[in-house]
């Protein structure tokens, strides 16, 4: 596959060690973590989303990467293609500046362009955040570390089912999709004691499969175990099924952290409400075992979803 | 113009000092000095132009704002947009790659993402330094200080018209259009003595006003004193049109640097073999001021491009 062959190319360029081989969800450099996110129109958002959703979310998703190493926002750049009157760009940037204001995210530059007529839109932001101390990787866990679920998922991908059913769907699944929360404060939290972690953009399945082969072990995981939100088990149920969609749908936001075995995590200094669970662990072996109510489950066929309407998921992500 | 408006909008936006107003080559955070451009095809690149030099250029361009700041290069994120069968693609990464290794700009992340079918690719770098003493602005000049060009103007629009006239053109000029090169070594050395710097994306003119706006000065700069080089005064000759041509041109990634009279740069670190060149003076008032043989010249309509092959300049240079 074409895309599988530029991402390798890529990582023979990437060796720097700040690179992290492409892998992780963010580059860190010293006390640095640095990522960018692209998004186009048609692809990773619908030409009917409002705009300043557009806008927040492209923040959000990035802030999310920050969360997952721990770090403070410190700056963004915008890329910022112009196409029509206006009017769309207009609203973007009021989501822009919504999020980087609600999460102390300074715009300090970019680039506008103008596009050629007709041409998809195509957004990008740069974010950099500092770390207070060490930025877990992805590969740090090992056997006997537990699985703790930061967050909820399946909200955001049944929120974009809802949309995909009508366009002029809403609720609070919709909102969860078009408006995800980054996990900033629980991150720093956790940082200093995760031995691994990432944060669930592409579905929980998927990327606790890509933690675990980073930490060359397996990932068990109880599908009983993860937190569904009240709204989503109003909508989907919390049964089997149910638990699987919200398990492999992504644009979740969530963070995944591998922590020892013992630590318990209301000794840290998590933000008061926090919604965090043991959902497994890391065992010797390879690949993804999953149960529920204390039996084995086969996996999907789909692990996780790179679907029209999710954000594409850092360059290491698409192998 | 709307484009104006969208920049404004970003202006009130971008309050935090790193940002200087989204008027300086790159936002400056700490040490950190940070830039980004985007370009797409058929706005900033030809579709037919080789892709290794579109991403040499992508490189080349964005270095130029760091050199305009004496910073060293640490760090560089892709935006890659992936269409039809992805040669382009693994031509454009060679380009980048031979470009981040002849400077030591590691690449350190960033993000692939496709395109709908059809779409013209956008194409993104981030680019982060260090610097290792006090950054120039656009805007500390003052009336009496020397402007000195570093390097030469003129190589990049003439191998742009070179091109326009025929897509087989080649020879230095087109050369100099695809890949110019940064003036890293040379920026570092000026930085700490320079009152204010830029770099010339635009046209020296345009970007000589700009920097004289940013100072509340005047600038007086006399066109004989620009220097040419033999390839372009081969095809152009050096009498007044010519020199006119190459100082509103553009594309050019020379260097602007005010410093203070009686500061006599061959004191400076600057490496062996830079052309560097006095061209005039900021003085008391406003606007631009030229001269030709010691007679004064009007200025000509236009003071520099944003024309078709031109690489987008900052956001801060569009209003």
């Amino acid at each position: 596959m074409r895309e599988r062959e530029i991402i390798a190319q890529l990582r023979r360029i990437a060796t720097d060690p700040a690179a992290r081989g492409l892998l992780d969800d963010a580059a860190v450099l010293g006390d640095l973590v640095i990522t960018h996110d692209t998004i186009a129109e048609g692809v990773h958002f619908l030409p009917s989303d409002p705009p300043a959703s557009v806008g927040w979310k492209l923040v959000a998703v990035n802030l999310s990467d920050l969360a997952a190493k721990g770090a403070n926002p410190i700056a963004a750049l915008l890329s910022l293609s112009i196409s029509g009157d206006g009017r769309w760009e207009a609203g973007f940037i009021g989501g822009i500046a919504a999020a980087c204001e609600s999460y102390g995210l300074p715009l300090v530059g970019g680039d506008t362009i103008g596009l050629p007529q007709g041409a998809p839109r195509v957004l990008g932001l740069t974010a950099i955040g500092r770390a207070e101390g060490p930025v877990p990787g992805r590969d740090g866990g090992e056997p006997g570390d537990v699985l703790w679920l930061i967050g909820w998922v399946g909200d955001s991908a049944a929120g974009l089912a809802q949309l995909l059913a009508s366009k002029h769907a809403h609720g609070p699944l919709v909102d969860i999709y078009r408006r995800p929360v980054p996990f900033l404060a629980a991150g720093r939290a956790l940082a200093p004691h995760a031995k691994a972690m990432l944060d669930i953009s592409d579905g929980l399945l998927i990327d606790a499969l890509r933690l675990a082969e980073a930490c060359k072990c397996a990932a068990a995981i109880d599908l009983g175990a993860i937190s569904l939100s009240e709204d989503f088990i109003e909508v989907r149920g919390d049964r089997l099924e149910a638990r699987l969609f919200a398990a492999t749908g992504g644009d979740d936001y969530a963070l995944l952290a591998a922590l020892p075995a013992g630590l318990d995590p209301s000794t840290l200094n998590l933000p008061s409400g926090t919604t965090i669970r043991a959902i497994g662990s890391l065992e010797a072996g390879a690949g993804l075992k999953l149960t529920h109510d204390g039996k084995a489950v086969e996996l999907p066929e789909v692990l996780g979803h790179e679907h029209h309407g999710h954000f594409a998921p850092p360059m290491g992500d698409r192998d």
